[in-house]
């Protein structure tokens, strides 16, 4: 086998560690929900950041390999690219959900006026919008500033799930419109989330190293 | 320019197609919510469909990219890899949010008994462990039986939704054990989608060859 060969056979069996701890994780979130099990929830969590351990390995092993093979600037494009279509494709189906979910809304009164998700949803336009820039304008350093903003939409739609399960509480026969929102919030969170993936390919791109789960979660 | 060159701009440009259609349709999404236009939201779904198949072209265009590089079977390993683990990584935060979920519902008593949730799950997980099985032994034909099994779980997941929306409707103080046993349901559902994706990427892996949004969706 050549050194290639054998960088690839180990990438392989390193993506087959992450699968079984992946598989494992769900196993024991469904115990832990059925045996009402905290401690076993609560390590589920602890392996979650094992588990994203193993992805940024067998991404950097992954893009050491591209940077072996010939071509390899283009080849990191091709792969960016294919990345950031597959984070595209899942915008659009959210932004799908947020325009189903208003059609089941306008069909009752408006509940209040909507505040906080037009605020949310400019938020994470920005960053997609920032996010393909930098793809366009090959500037990883606006990349790197979109990445942190995915936190302020993480707080938003917490703090919006929050108002939004105190007011079911509250006024049961406003449920149903509650819960589109809820819905709607998170579909705006995941957008962001979509960016800020699109910002970290833009990263990789432009300066070959991958920045993912670094920093803390 | 050569022709990989020329090949190489035309999959850029239509990323940025990809990237315009979008960012308009959460614009559009969200018009449609704030200004209630139904239409409008209509025309999200429509659009949707666009950006399926124009990730469909790229993904086709990207392999054949690939395929014409040297070492093309060894790059396709490498990318599939890479696709997996970034699906494996979400999997693995939906047994997080499965578990972060069973700890809230643990502080107060059991609403029922979980029946549909591990039956859900235990769909999910097999679809999983399938799909990795169909790259350990590479079987695409195994993988393409993972591939329809997704909508069993859909299937399961809107209907569970249904029976906790009209139950908190009906029970309000179960409202938030609700809300967390709706959000395992969504997770469950998104771990086959998961299942679903790396079935594709396995598929794409053997028979080279991109099956998704294809057969109507």
């Amino acid at each position: 086998m050549t050194h290639f060969e054998v960088e690839l056979q180990s990438l392989k069996e390193r993506l087959l560690a992450m699968a079984s701890r992946a598989e494992a994780s769900v196993a024991q979130a469904m115990e832990a929900l059925v045996n009402r099990d905290d401690d076993l929830a609560r390590q589920v969590r602890e392996n979650d950041d094992a588990i994203d351990q193993l992805e940024k390995e067998i991404d950097e092993q992954a893009i050491r390999l591209l940077s072996k093979a010939p071509l390899a600037t283009q080849l990191r494009l091709i792969v960016a690219t294919l990345k950031i279509a597959r984070d595209l494709e899942r915008v659009g189906d959210e932004a799908t959900t947020i325009a189903r979910r208003s059609i089941e809304l306008s069909q009752e009164p408006q509940l209040k006026p909507y505040v906080d998700l037009p605020r949310m949803s400019q938020l994470a336009r920005d960053m997609l919008g920032d996010a393909l820039q930098s793809f366009v304008s090959r500037d990883p350093s606006l990349a790197r500033q979109v990445i942190p903003r995915d936190k302020e939409v993480d707080a938003l739609n917490k703090q919006l799930y929050r108002e939004l399960a105190s007011y079911m509480i509250e006024q049961p026969a406003n449920i149903s419109r509650c819960l589109n929102l809820m819905t709607i919030s998170k579909a705006i969170e995941r957008i962001a989330d979509h960016a800020k993936n699109i910002a970290e390919d833009v990263v990789y791109l432009y300066e070959a190293k991958d920045i993912r789960h670094s920093g803390g979660k």
